[in-house]
């Protein structure tokens, strides 16, 4: 494996192992598993979960929908619908089973217009989270679209859909089970309101962090992680996992040292990385922390390393001086990044542990 | 122009304004002009510059430096050279003129040893930022650096190369000004010092804080800035610019409306924005500001909305409510980005005001 600038290296094994975990979890919870893809964003890694016996998946974009389209023949889009986009819904519809998210009637007006083929549609429901979606109370607005919806041959009506990303604000278990089981029961209400009318009804739920730590899910019928395929700083600093179960490193060659400030420059920075950070222990504000390097892979991180700025091209390294004298100029560093989502989509390739090169999505132009 | 998806718009006459009037700057104070394409990474954008009249360029890498030599004769990667990069190193050095940057004795050794056409060389000083470079009055590890050049054939000293990214985080021109007047009273110092034994050598400088800003340039040879080129909130923010200088907005459709809470949700997210943010007057941190759309273009920023956070795809906008109820699903926002150098690099594409596309150099895999 040749490293001579920034690459994003993926232990397969560990990918692999984590989907496995994580599809054992929803098959022991009785939960249908919609791994999201827009963390790995690669039609290569989505054969591994092929593999696994996953069928059906969730993306962020309709462009990524595409990009999977021949590959997967059950796509959700859980992003509101983009209704700009109306002739790439009616490409998808026509070739896949399309699931589109819906939160306003003026949305289902249009798709009920200029739908040309069967859709399914999710209810996009604001449990908690305030991002996007209609407030899980909010019953005159669901029926409303419910309404329109059913008076249009194209739209089938699927159930509602939460994401609980208020737990990414949550350090440790009990937290992350605490907000869990509030939006979880907000949002199973609609489950016991609807369902006799609606007896298929599916509920839709799932961040990374719910999916890894909590344990009631009753009511819940299926389950989107997205983050869990590869983890990352984040995800340890919440509980999600440990640092054995980050499964990519951003590799970094080494362009300068200063042992009067305790830092190292590495080639790597906000372009490669983003900008996530996230804070850390004692350290305050972080953007990737170090992982020792092995003959196969990586390890622990280096206690007390870590990337304290980052700008366009750069990464500034903070480390302890007994660690520091081990490096020099054109060696290569491992970063735990603090985001996996959006170092994967800035890197847009990775590489495995053999040297060979994995594709993924491109298609922001 | 058809817009569906998340675009960057470039305003060519405005990119065009900003080019001419950095120049006349640079020759109105007798230096000369080296911009830096890190901004734009754009081939075709780097012809506005030939037109202007511009014959040598920075970029933030030897890819990039790739990138543009069948355009450019003269580079300097204004990054400290990456050794493992040496292959490309030679190649880019037997078809240009490649000036690099170092700021350590072991990298001119490994120079020294494997450069096999002549490069120029500059010393990379730290007159204040402390990102990289050696102290401005370490003249031992100069003289150093200095000697190793000296003995070999293909490396040849060009000057001392600073960077006062300090700028960045001053507001208002007083404080532009007293940063820079420090870092560059440090840093000619070393033209004092050095001038004698190399007539020749040049004192490269020039962030676009600083080049915009401050007007005494004395001692200076060369300027860098690079984001100057489409500007941004932040320059804004610091004082270099006017909003009527931005060249760059990201175009997003609504996808959302949640009246309740005043809020716009966009299609327009961190990958396409980054996560760059600035604190705006009263509003805290934001990561983007929205631009009044006008038949031409853009206008004016709307008063008192702002992007108020992001995620991976999602991006949302806090806005008045006599202001929102313009607003509908469908429609398509334009945002003024916080950083446009980063926004750039994820977007890797522009759109023309008249639809055309602009590629950008895509070349991190």
């Amino acid at each position: 494996m040749k490293i001579t600038k920034p690459e994003l290296l993926i232990d397969e094994a560990l990918c692999k192992a984590n989907i496995r975990a994580m599809y054992a979890r929803c098959i022991e919870k009785k939960i249908s598993f919609r791994p999201h893809f827009k963390t790995h964003q690669s039609i290569e890694i989505g054969q591994w979960f092929k593999e696994a016996g996953v069928s059906k998946i969730a993306v962020s974009s309709l462009s990524m929908a595409e990009y999977f389209s021949n590959n997967w023949m059950d796509i959700l889009v859980a992003f509101p619908a983009n209704i700009l986009e109306i002739d790439l819904i009616n490409d998808l519809a026509e070739r896949i089973e399309l699931s589109l998210l819906v939160e306003s009637v003026e949305t289902v007006e249009f798709l009920s217009d200029k739908v040309l083929f069967p859709i399914n549609m999710y209810l996009k429901i604001d449990a908690g989270y305030h991002r996007t979606g209609i407030n899980y109370e909010n019953y005159e607005l669901i029926d409303t679209i419910l309404d329109r919806i059913n008076q249009t041959k194209n739209l089938n009506f699927n159930g509602f859909l939460t994401h609980s990303g208020n737990t990414y604000g949550c350090k440790g278990k009990e937290e992350v089970n605490r907000i869990h089981l509030i939006n979880k029961n907000r949002f199973i209400q609609l489950k016991k309101r609807y369902i006799t009318a609606y007896p298929n009804l599916i509920l839709s739920y799932g961040d990374t962090p719910s999916a890894s730590i909590a344990d009631d899910f009753d009511g819940i019928d299926e389950m989107r992680p997205g983050n869990f395929v590869c983890f990352d700083v984040t995800q340890v600093h919440i509980g999600s996992c440990d640092f054995n179960q980050i499964a990519v490193v951003l590799a970094c060659p080494v362009v300068a040292i200063h042992k009067e400030r305790s830092e190292l420059i590495i080639y790597g920075g906000a372009i490669h990385l983003s900008r996530d950070e996230v804070k850390w222990e004692d350290k305050g504000v972080i953007y990737g922390l170090i992982a020792e390097k092995l003959s196969s892979g990586w390890g622990a991180p280096i206690k007390n390393a870590y990337l304290s700025s980052l700008s366009q091209e750069h990464g500034k390294i903070k480390m302890p001086e007994d660690e520091l004298w081990k490096y020099k100029v054109g060696d290569v560093i491992y970063i735990y990044p603090v985001h996996s989502c959006l170092t994967i989509s800035s890197m847009r390739g990775f590489m495995d542990l053999k040297g060979k090169k994995i594709a993924v999505y491109r298609g922001l132009q």
